[in-house]
């Protein structure tokens, strides 16, 4: 393992852009990290959030990171510390927006040494909203790492610390097999969350299983993706629409609720669609089909809607862990990005 | 006195859990650390603020106390940066809340070292808001230490700051004759100011007197708890409706506008039953019948209908020194429960 | 040039309470601070910013600024953080108003170092606008040192900054000829920054050109200041209309969008007569009338609106320096002001 950051000045946006070795080496440097006191290798440094939608655990755990490691964060919100941003090139600036986004990324590129960013779906047709537009704007124009606190595609730092934390409970986690299961959610979720760790389990050579309604599918091009990464690494990938066929003998389970892409923006179908799924939920009975198997969720839980309680607090559950490494997988990102 | 913490990882939700030697402890902890440069023992620290309503000067001078003495702070917002929250145990969540405060408690308790909470009435009976079921939850599922930023039923930190500053202005409190005097308000305020100063003197051996109109009595068991306090510790309550009367000899006068329990949820009856006592106002004349008494308000004021400005703006008025040594008082605190 | 700040303890609200030798002693120590390392000088120190209006490029500047130098800052909104405040000294408070303005500020000046307002128009005429009473009201109740985030009548951090950016670019700034020029914007914008761009160049000895439509002259007593100062310099400040006169042979243009205060407070008939104007844009035409001359913007830019993309994204556009010079013009004001 090099001594010296692999990652400096890279882009925090898709796991996709870092090889196994990159994302073991800043999972190792997250270990370490736990173990010793944080001191304030980041003073002087700062680190703007833009959120184009809230959020709590990313906005608290981003926060605390930056900030106990001596650096100086600053937290805004678009519509209300942010003008309206324009994302078009030449644009006649006579509309709602008030500034470029060209201009918005330069300066806080002067005022910041990273910029983080988390922008969801935001009413396009499912073309549009994939290219997630506002952070690929923010990569182009700013001048310094940008950071991805959840987009339309993916959640890296997500599945970065849940790399951690399965690593943590399984040792490393190359051959181990994980079973991403949909579960029903009274809302359509992102699909972020599900990207993000299909991913990290393809990069990391996880047999991976992922089981959900067939009109629930994952993105074709993430889904491409996955395949050809895990191919590249030793894993596999296998689509298995029977939830109980899908956690049989798995080392570790991972529920998370997602909108039907099929559907997207037909709110109301896919609402009456998804009601039909409301049984698919992770129960005792199911968890027992993969005796000792860890469980996973990204959090927040709807109790005995997605996930029995009895699931959730028993001592196989992972879920506070998981949690609780995105403040140190975060905090050896930032680190490593910036070249320390 | 200890030279160690005697409060190391208590919650600060009310001074009845304290004893008298306890609360004495903190202000003179308080008093030293006016006097010392503030350094950065919080290095590393984190505190975590939760607003379910909003606040200035708790807000301000909790930020600013633990972020000069080294420590970070996040501030969270409930309803913008909080999901909707469930407390009821083992509830079905397939209605408004989002996540529990089972979960939401134990991952803000992975990321700060304390959690302070802001949580007034919710528009329940008051059987039901008494209870103080936010702060109340947040206790039994955070590992870490909660501070009350004011609950329904208590403010204790605006109490242990007053304490500090009847300290400053008079000497040791225990035998101060301290009048507790209701005063009109456009609006109904909370209760908290007034249980915890009335908590704060029973504790500390003031002669506590409470002038209010009829309909205005404190909580029954607030009141309960406070007689049995004072007995306990050689002060005493008294219970005085003419404003006048209770006043007459007082070493300090502490006036507060706060709602009436017994038309908590009907608020046109309040509101009309208060605008009878409109004239309930601190005046200079009122003042006379204490010659040389201080005069304590916890602030906001309404000047000129709760208290005129030539009472606010006597050189007898601790108002400004009150809101000075709430930053000074949380700083002993927060050192001590982080057992510093 | 003093060892020693000339302007300890003073309020930064206008450049005209300032000498040509105090703006640029402090625009000589920021370049000096852009060459060094931060350190931590302000550990222990604290800034108060209060928003009654939204910031952008301020707040994050701001922030950043006082924070990278080893300060706090809190950041409290008017409306969300702070009670709804009375102004009127002597008011029976009976109306919406919780808190005294002399309050807050005393309070605020017991928790902080420095107190930071934006305070733009109220919808008053604009005879009550330009006395700024938000920021008059702090300046005069608070004890700290009161910095101007943007008024009614001035954005001094802004002209500082630019002053620094002017210096940098083209040496000392006495007897450069700077072009101020309107331009149409979809909404009628504050009058701040041509104010606080027109004191500075002529507090410099500038020889300034200032070119608007004649319904959006500056305010009367701001130009009839600038006059004087400009006199007293040895600069100099001419009115032209037409804006291809105004530009010819200037070192640098500076264009701003602003409203008219002749149609203050009647928005539908400033709109209309605004649009007539909809074609004062700058475009490289007419920047050819100035060949080499500089460009500066306060941002945020309407692009091709305002200006067009051709001038904001040429080599001799200095928009971007002008926002990075922000942070470097406030540290030196924080540090100055501090008496450091």
């Amino acid at each position: 393992m090099p001594d010296r950051s692999p990652i400096a000045g890279r882009d925090v946006v898709t796991l996709d852009t870092f090889s196994p070795e990159e994302i073991r080496w800043v999972v190792e440097r997250a270990q370490r990290l736990k173990r010793e006191p944080p001191g304030a290798p980041l003073a002087g440094r700062s680190l703007a959030m833009v959120f184009f939608n809230p959020s709590l655990r990313t906005r608290a755990s981003f926060a605390i990171a930056f900030r106990t490691l001596g650096g100086t964060v600053i937290d805004l919100e678009a519509g209300r510390d942010l003008w309206p941003l324009e994302f078009r090139e030449g644009a006649v600036m006579a509309g709602a927006a008030d500034e470029h986004v060209s201009d918005a990324a330069r300066v806080l590129s002067e005022y910041a040494d990273l910029i983080a960013i988390r922008s969801l779906a935001r009413g396009l047709d499912w073309a549009q909203e994939r290219r997630d537009l506002v952070i690929v704007s923010f990569q182009k124009h700013s001048t310094v790492p940008i950071f991805n606190m959840e987009s339309v595609l993916d959640h890296p730092c997500q599945a970065w610390g849940d790399a951690l934390t399965l690593t943590e409970a399984l040792g490393p986690p190359a051959g181990r097999r994980l079973a991403l299961t949909w579960c029903y959610h009274p809302k359509a979720r992102p699909l972020a969350v599900p990207h993000g760790v299909s991913t990290m389990a393809a990069k990391l050579g996880l047999h991976l299983t992922i089981s959900h309604p067939e009109e629930y599918a994952l993105d074709p091009g993430v889904l491409a993706m996955v395949q050809r990464t895990a191919e590249e690494s030793g894993g596999s990938v296998r689509l298995c629409e029977d939830p109980r066929a899908a956690v049989e003998g798995a080392d570790a389970v991972y529920a998370a609720p997602w909108g039907s892409i099929r559907y997207h923006n037909r709110p109301e179908e896919e609402a009456e669609l998804r009601l039909r799924y409301r049984e698919r939920r992770v129960t005792p009975e199911l968890m027992a089909r993969a005796p000792g198997a860890r469980f996973l969720h990204a959090m927040p839980i709807r109790r005995n809607v997605e996930v029995d309680d009895a699931v959730v607090d028993a001592p196989t559950s992972l879920v506070v862990p998981q949690a609780a490494n995105r403040l140190h997988v975060q905090r050896a990102l930032f680190l490593s990005v910036l070249g320390m």
